[in-house]
């Protein structure tokens, strides 16, 4: 099972990293960090992850996962990027994006008319893009194209595709081995549960 | 705000993200992460963070979060990684683990006699080196001492941390902005919810 994450500068980290460390244990995983060069890509807080395989050397992997974060909004306007990826999902199992990794699948022509997800704060983005944007759902699957909402939301998409990839006991098992047991503090992961000025406070950007 | 994560090899990557993702955000905040060496580390499942810092180049950050995986247990025998370990407790704000992180802060003498906990599966472990192992609580708080339970505890314990340091509005804020309202897919996160059937899957090594 061949998996790609695409990197690139400015991606966020929890948005790659929550689904690798599920997928990556899948039984035979093989999981390829890919970008438009061999080199280290910095996320958007400074973390630097060194990738040694271009997105021509992983032509057809069995299942993509598009990360996001700042760094897509230059992605969506890059051609060798998006050739990349229409030409992957014409092979794939499944098509996979997290946050504003949706906003790139979009861009390539995957989602139009079709029903996704992004980061809360991107969601008329990616209706712009062409995707019919969905609000209200943490993970969005159409046909073999999945796509999570915001950044920790990665972590549930790569366990329910791990339960369709493989058992869902080796979903489960995964999931006990990372002891996801989510007890959040509090109760503000969503615009829908979040107090007025704890939106408003991010989105006066104070804070990203 | 000066936060230092130790990295070294096999380390879980979720381990250091999670909390990274959270702290990274708070204002004012500087993730600095460090090495024995300077060089890039491997992950338990090959991915690579390149660090540029030594140790000693940040002998007293203001919150210190060393991250689990395999390669703790051969930390907890390196007197250099120990010794800094113990210096930077010296003067922190909060000295922190996620997952056999906490063998470390157990194998710097930290944690003798104190309440703590870890990977479910690293409990014993613990127990042995001195702690008092706590088997049902997600994040262990003692005095400055924070103590997060297997890999995803990570993000819970930070978010918990980022309200003590900066205001609660700023916490629920930055779980907002990384959009965490879980939806695991199954109930399989701990011991004591994961049918017996999953545990013995784990135990058998298949997976880890």
């Amino acid at each position: 099972m061949d998996i790609a994450i695409p990197l690139f500068d400015r991606f966020t980290a929890l948005d790659a990293i929550g689904p690798y460390e599920v997928l990556s244990r899948l039984p035979g995983a093989r999981v390829r960090w890919v970008g438009l060069e061999a080199r280290t890509y910095e996320s958007d807080r400074g973390l630097r992850i060194a990738v040694d395989t271009t997105l021509e050397e992983v032509p057809a992997p069995e299942v993509l996962v598009v990360p996001g974060g700042m760094g897509t909004r230059t992605l969506v306007d890059d051609p060798r990027m998006l050739d990349w990826v229409r030409g992957v999902h014409a092979t794939s199992t499944w098509t996979t994006s997290v946050c504003t990794g949706s906003l790139v699948l979009a861009a390539a022509g995957l989602l139009d008319g079709v029903r996704a997800t992004t980061h809360w704060a991107a969601l008329d983005l990616l209706g712009e893009l062409g995707a019919v944007p969905v609000a209200d759902e943490r993970v969005v699957e159409v046909g073999k194209i999945v796509t999570a909402a915001g950044v920790s939301s990665g972590i549930d998409m790569a366990l329910r595709l791990a339960a369709k990839i493989a058992r869902p006991e080796v979903a489960q098992a995964i999931q006990l081995v990372i002891e996801y047991d989510p007890q959040p503090p509090f109760d503000t992961g969503s615009t829908a549960k979040a107090p007025r000025e704890i939106v408003e406070l991010v989105r006066s950007a104070a804070l990203d």
